[in-house]
């Protein structure tokens, strides 16, 4: 197997570094979040950083990173208190990708992509439209992480669709079915297929022959 | 669509809610967080809250959910300062999700598992056997999440071990080419093909015709 030290890691170029720790967390959600400001202008920006955090409420996180990306998402959630997370499916990463580029806060990327906003049930932010799953939350609290510059914006679930073909009768929501792509370091996008659904786990004894 | 209003969520019962919820975040990582107390006795655990904070410095994050699974864990941890996470690959699901058994803390589950723990280097915690990817890495700082009672542990990357075969010559790593998996909710272990890595994005211009 290969071997960095943290010295070795510390020494690496820019580049490699960022591709190197970026892969070796594991695969990581992808999503569009979509915001507006108090004049509605609307912005919507590809995240890696969706995580859940607990489902009795249903809250989320997300992990801004101030220092390397423009904060135009993290300005709009606090403006308003609301915004969506919609996950991207193969047929849209390239539109998704590009919403990465550094646009100015003026500008749209729904104007500058195929993707399009949705509004509905008065949610005060755009959905992506066609996404198979959406979901409207609001701001609840954010956390400064020390080490490195960065917020954590916890958010509670207000509003959730899903497309009917992925939802199974226990709650269970079939990612693959509705070729839902997941992130792999800075730039992968990767397909899935559902290996299987594990049971529960209960202990087993320790016996002398284990 | 499929909608669920927050009252709706609130109002399910409480394996179709979990299920939901944890399915509706998108993919997450797979990996086994390495442990062992000041007495030198070992713990395994599956987790699927393991996120990338930033390259630099290396620091990943970890979600403990302390009201819902025994601490064991978080508590060797704060003990040694020290732990591993190790990348989940597709022979290894039925024995890594089975470490997601109530153990108490006198029982390890690499005794209960055909998982296989590793020393090298001379680093304070078990790395597991096998795996693609082995990281180790030093407790940093926590978070306490006020909203429902989590805790977020930040680490810094000490040590990272790589399958040669993964790593391309830009730093980034392939997990799919390593059978790495990706879990769906509570129990959905997928496989995965990488679709394609796209270019840094630069902004184009807003044209009339846009």
């Amino acid at each position: 197997m290969k071997y960095f030290s943290k010295q070795n890691i510390k020494e690496l170029n820019h580049l490699f570094k960022i591709n190197l720790i970026d892969s070796c967390s594991g695969f990581k959600s992808a999503n569009l979040i979509g915001t507006q400001d108090n004049l509605g202008k609307t912005n919507v920006a590809i995240f890696s950083s969706v995580i859940h955090m607990g489902s009795e409420p249903p809250v989320f996180g997300v992990l801004f990173r101030p220092t390397s990306v423009p904060r135009n998402t993290y300005e709009k959630i606090k403006q308003t208190g609301f915004y969506t997370i919609n996950h991207i499916y193969e047929a849209i990463i390239e539109d998704a990708h590009h919403t990465s580029a550094k646009y100015s806060k003026e500008q749209s990327e729904f104007d500058v992509t195929t993707l399009e906003k949705e509004f509905k049930n008065k949610f005060n932010a755009p959905f992506v439209k066609y996404c198979p799953i959406q979901i409207g939350l609001k701001y609840l609290e954010e956390y400064y992480i020390k080490v490195n510059d960065t917020i954590l914006v916890v958010g509670e679930i207000q509003a959730l669709y899903i497309d009917d073909k992925l939802l199974l009768d226990d709650g269970f929501i079939d990612l693959s079915t509705g070729k839902v792509v997941a992130i792999n370091g800075l730039d992968g996008y990767v397909k899935t297929n559902l290996i299987d659904r594990l049971n529960y786990q209960r202990t087993k004894a320790i016996t002398p022959f284990n």
